[in-house]
């Protein structure tokens, strides 16, 4: 039971699912920075993030994986995935994965209504879809067992290329309210699954943002969530849009290929770099950016980029701290979602 | 007369322009599966046809062909572009070429309004444009003929790359009810072009998915298209927009790489694999996938992922047979578009 | 102080920023096509565009400019970013810069409400941001510096790859209106940046093209720019989309590849060839064809395909000239704009 990636922010707006409940440290083929660091040289220990000398690696996949998970109501009348009884979140905890990885989900229905997991990306059963008409969802108070595997790409015996599992990827619901989950979704019923490829790049920190009709994470206005980090740390951010509208995601200061990892491979990747993505409900797609790489410190915005939508206020911070923690020109004790007046 | 791709589905939604009237057969340099199985290891025959062993490929282009296209009034008040009088489908016929390739289209208007065929992707002179500033449109019963040709890539004598025809587009009228054909894409005058580089993987079964506004091909909740196959089928679906609203085309249980083919070419291939893509009107991409690969037989779902849209109806079937013909958990009698309540 | 691309077509629709005044020619490591054929083979001169030999590469990076800008009220209520006093233009000046180079940008606000210069892309410190929580915006009357940098891609310590500064990207205000400028970009406030790559190919002639709302580069129906070359030009399209809505940017009898360039690398690059594509606002890209290439001279529509909005109006015409000057079935006197009826 190891995790594609070890270090777990403290204030991620996911909680991880973390199989087998190591929380702390990253075991198994996953080498933190530190360790590897340490094998080698390690007289010249970086003094800063950005000096950072290694970095860690998805290990080999082909592990079988259990988990728990609960659908919820919360307190606020929304729903939410959650790894404990009590403990939903929305977006729903990331489920992160290696291709070749089996995962077996035993889910439970705590509601008062039909619900069901429906993932995106991932090979699963018919019966296994999250949908009513394959007979997958899951009655009030009901519990079943849903089973995801993986596969690593390779040449199929005709020849062509099998692309393997790995993506950005994604779960929700796809029966609360309507046949497509509509009800569901709008009530925070989703969240992001990663599956990686052996020797991806695993990042230091890990944010989910979704763009879920006029909210970011079903929070509104004022109430957007801040992504936390220090200049120098590898940030991975999934974004993922569900809903009714089309956005378009942008984020100040950082820019990420538009390809399978979010990371050129090379001088020979032909891939767009962009800052700024049309996505329109259930695209996802995700990116790694070393923060504050060639711009430094500061309270860097994201926010969608459609007009209307930004100054209705689907927009949020990117908090690139210097080593010291301090963020220049941003007041730290200023309430989430009121830096950008 | 060849054809790039040979076996024809009975149950296609889109008629296939077979030039010369070939239905049955491949033949030129389109070899099929088995004649290609047959001259290897014939002792190895697949079992099922998840164990194919070979695939069929893209003949060499350079041919000139002809072909008559007809517009025409549908009883129900559509339009709609057909092979022969009285055989006007929605999509019209599917085209498919070679890079190299030339064709001439003898086209006449039975239809009492100005119409025209424009085309996206492949070569043509302006007055071959099928708008009307190009005086390239066909006046009520009358007759003329279009011509598209294609290319092959190749090096500029500049020493730069010119891209080649090769690509998944789709012809459409330019001039009934408004200057851009509003009235008449709305009424059905849409249909998919393909064009093959030699050496590209041919499909087994071929699907064309029009989002035309709130319809799949021009057919509305509970009337849309299932897409039939067997497990282990190579099923290649053209998937083109019109209209006035965006899109999201999810497939459930499948993915495809976002690049020219749909495939990826390789292990070095750094295009995105996705089963969920933003598209808006005249958009048009294609792919392959094997059907059920990973994941077996069943009904899976594809649809608009835009809520409002997935929920008024924008979805059918994509219904993967086992080799005997059951599809689980799906029954055959249903009519189309019941299938999903 | 040299610039990327030398040639400046006498009719673009943004002024180009020139870096120390020279229009005429481009000197330094940007070799014109002339000088580098008469190195060569002068003995084969090109009789006509289309039998170019060579192409201009993109010089080295690593040179420190200097320019002025200045954000004005244009006579209709509108506003745009300049060069020179009473020299704006809707788009502003086209800015382009080589991989390594630093801008500082001395601006002033002649206008009477605070205005700033927010750019996508490159590298700046979080107060160039020109957002006004950065305290990066420009009152009334007032002047500041903004210095944006550029890099090239490279090999990070960590072994990863890190992209480079090239792109097609775009500056905009950030705060008339409202807190992301959206009355500023309504009005006229944003331009076009090209960011190259040493080496890369520069066009013969460059257009910028911003669908902003309803409008093409702020004009509407009848208004929109025409874009004029001769067959064989290397044409260079910067397209932005800016405001509220969704458009897909389609081009009559010419295609691109949906990657960085718009060009292909060469066989190998998988990227999707297209002549159709959905944006959003902020988003943008680039391309380079060869005017004509394949389908002759012509009066060539480009549009939005989002149907509705090619009716009202969101169109021009691509006219490209035969050598002698005219274009088949077009009539040059017509006003602008009437091309299209």
């Amino acid at each position: 039971m190891t995790e594609a990636a070890g270090a777990v922010p403290r204030r991620s707006f996911s909680r991880r699912f973390l199989a087998g409940g190591a929380v702390a440290a990253a075991v198994g083929t996953a080498v933190p920075a530190t360790r590897a660091s340490a094998s080698g040289a390690e007289t010249t220990a970086p003094t800063t993030p950005a000096a950072r000398e290694t970095v860690r690696r998805a290990r080999a996949g082909g592990e079988v994986r259990h988990m728990r998970m609960y659908a919820e109501r919360l307190p606020d009348g929304q729903m939410g995935y959650g790894l404990e009884k009590g403990g939903a979140t929305i977006p729903g905890p990331m489920i992160e994965l290696v291709e070749g990885d089996t995962l077996h989900i035993e889910f439970e229905n705590t509601m008062d209504v039909e619900v069901s997991l429906h993932v995106h990306g991932v090979d699963y059963d018919i019966d296994n879809d999250g949908t009513r008409m394959s007979r997958s969802t899951v009655p009030p108070g009901g519990k079943r067992t849903y089973t995801w595997r993986t596969h690593e790409p390779g040449r199929r015996k005709d020849g062509t290329w099998r692309p393997g599992s790995a993506g950005y990827w994604h779960y929700h619901d796809h029966v609360v309210g309507t046949e497509h989950g509509t009800g569901g979704i709008r009530r925070g019923l989703y969240g992001p699954v990663v599956v990686r490829r052996k020797g991806d790049v695993l990042p230091d920190k890990q944010f989910t943002v979704v763009f879920n009709d006029m909210t970011i994470n079903n929070k509104g206005a004022g109430e957007t969530p801040n992504l936390e980090a220090t200049v120098g740390d590898r940030v991975e951010i999934v974004m993922i849009t569900h809903g009714e509208y089309y956005h378009t995601f942008h984020l100040h200061g950082h820019r990420w290929a538009d390809n399978r990892t979010g990371l050129l491979e090379g001088p020979d990747d032909p891939s767009r770099v962009v800052d700024n993505k049309i996505t329109g409900p259930a695209d996802s797609f995700g990116f790694q950016v070393v923060a504050g790489e060639n711009v430094g410190a500061g309270a860097w915005m994201y926010h969608c980029h459609v007009q209307s939508h930004s100054d209705m206020g689907m927009a949020g911070l990117f908090l690139v701290a210097k080593p010291d923690g301090t963020v220049p020109g941003h007041e730290p004790h200023r309430p989430p979602g009121h830096g950008h007046p």
